[in-house]
């Protein structure tokens, strides 16, 4: 029966790490300290590998500069993207724990409507848990959370759920806002604080922001690819996006759920709308095509594995992108170097399994 | 440009009509009066026509009951349920008015977190008149609504977005639950208000509820059939089910927009689970073939008008469910009648138009 469990949320601290693109911002590890130092941080630094950064006392944590990722990747170390945040999907790839959270250094603890400080991580774990119900919408969101249950109407075999492989967390004050839109409203802030969490729907397509966002490796891992983006790439911020767009595809076919809504944390502060704009417009007209060749992506039965999806999915990639741009090519090779290197170091185990876990 | 709207919502007194199956309890109205009363009431009296509904001064209203459905609809008025709810149908199909709201006698005025009464009439309307969003989620929810918009990675083609038909409201207090999860969870209410409104993605479908249901008539009228329910049927409960199954179907093969979220009423009692036992269990079984039947139903198309899908899906109705139960032939003709007696008591005009209200 959905919705009863009260049982206290398990704080998984040898099952997850906590990956961060850069960190320029020290009070950041500070807010989050209570909650961060649990667990085992992987830091992967964007820009120029002989800045230092200096994480304060008391954290369990890795640091991966440029220097790093040539080294460990070779030459396989050209599908990370570098001097863009693109780039803390690597510590995807080398973390060994089941359960990853990324977030952004500019986001910090949010508050509930009642004032208190929100566990961010502690809801993601709980996303995590709790199944997700893809092939039906439930009018009272999440059936699993306290005090709520499927509805009259909803199908009963449909309720056991599927695992849900992606936690997507929102964000109060500074919304994740395109270019165009920061710029034609610069003061808008998101102060709306909505109690829920949804599956989203098979079928359904959304825009994955990287800022807030948790993930299980296992299940859906190799797919977290985000991109070639920034230095030497003609675009930038689409890296979560695009990850987003291909997470989804194969998770609808390997019947995997995707969870929107709870967590919000608190965005501190705007990205500069023109350099923003620089970085998206290719991505701005690119998306009106990516997003029907998303939507259109058929994958055959046999594409039983996160891997073999996701080099089908980049074979779709060059034959109907390669179109649109020489980019895509680019990236369609880079996805497969990305898989290459991801088996590489993640052999054997995880990566043979089928994505509900059973051998 | 999304969610800048700040004009007072229109009341639209002219334009919309109140359908309310029977009225138990004259508190109901007490309650509703500064909201309703400058509104024209439908009341559909479901069971003996002998019993006088006396409704309290100050109400414009028309009530129908059984022996004015037969005079009015003459052999066709077999298609409306006797001694059910469901029979409520008949309301919508007598207004003249663009708009519907649609509400049950045991629900009442709720109250948003800081303690104000919710006006669900100005949410339902603010539903119905913002455009829906179903080809892509924006994980702000409805991009519409003031202090949100699209976010990043939305693509702008779609941010036009497309007319809304159906606005589905919720419920405090006691949860719409069928009965199995009512016995097992007598005391469970729904305590957790969410401040949002979503559209309902293309290809999903939903359980709609219809006891706080608001919709456009001219754009989905002769879609929201209620079925054949209650005295002489094997079924009720899934009244409201059926109209939201063909009505989604519908709505997507249109390009028409189905939300849900705001606004809740107060769901005061909830009915007996002994009795609903009774009523679902056929509708338990039923669903789990129902729901892969409208997933699966394709319209061509030809299909230009909500009467042509609706013929259409009875037909499909009639070939596919009729081998489930002998009960789906005669709904299937049900459903051709109820279309018969929509179009003669609703001449030219609407019917005739495209469902985006262009001729």
């Amino acid at each position: 029966m959905a919705g009863t469990t009260t049982a206290a949320t398990p704080l998984l601290k040898d099952e997850l790490d906590i990956v961060i693109p850069t960190i320029r911002n020290l009070d950041f590890l500070e807010m989050w300290r209570p909650f961060f130092e649990p667990y085992h941080l992987i830091i992967v630094q964007d820009g120029d590998p002989s800045k230092v950064i200096k994480v304060p006392d008391g954290f369990d944590y890795e640091l991966y500069n440029r220097n790093d990722i040539n080294r460990i990747m070779g030459p396989r170390s050209s599908c990370i993207s570098f001097k863009d945040s693109a780039c803390r999907c690597f510590g995807y790839m080398v973390s060994k724990k089941k359960y990853i959270f990324t977030i952004d250094d500019d986001c910090f603890v949010a508050k509930d409507p009642s004032g208190k400080q929100i566990n961010a991580l502690e809801q993601h774990i709980k996303n995590l848990l709790c199944p997700s119900t893809p092939f039906f919408f439930n009018t009272l969101y999440d059936p699993f959370r306290e005090g709520a249950d499927f509805v009259r109407g909803y199908p009963f075999s449909l309720r056991e759920g599927v695992p849900t492989a992606v936690s997507h967390g929102l964000w109060l004050n500074i919304p994740d806002y395109d270019a165009p839109t920061q710029l034609v409203k610069p003061l808008e802030r998101n102060q709306r604080y909505v109690d829920m969490v949804l599956t989203i729907p098979k079928g359904t397509l959304f825009p994955m922001c990287g800022m807030n966002l948790a993930f299980d490796r296992e299940l859906i891992g190799p797919a977290m690819y985000f991109g070639l983006m920034g230095d030497g790439q003609p675009i930038g911020r689409y890296d979560d996006m695009w990850a987003g767009w291909c997470v989804k595809v194969i998770c609808d076919h390997l019947g995997l759920g995707v969870k929107t809504g709870l967590p919000y944390i608190w965005h501190s502060k705007a990205s500069n709308p023109f350099v923003n704009l620089r970085k998206e417009y290719k991505g701005i007209f690119w998306q009106e095509e990516i997003i029907p060749f998303f939507q259109a992506a058929v994958l055959p039965k046999d594409c039983t594995t996160v891997q073999k999806c996701y080099i089908e999915l980049s074979k779709q990639v060059k034959d109907k992108l390669g179109k649109v741009d020489p980019y895509f090519d680019k990236l369609a090779d880079a996805m497969v170097t990305w898989i290459e290197a991801w088996d590489e170091l993640n052999p054997a185990g995880a990566s043979d399994q089928l994505p509900n876990g059973k051998a």
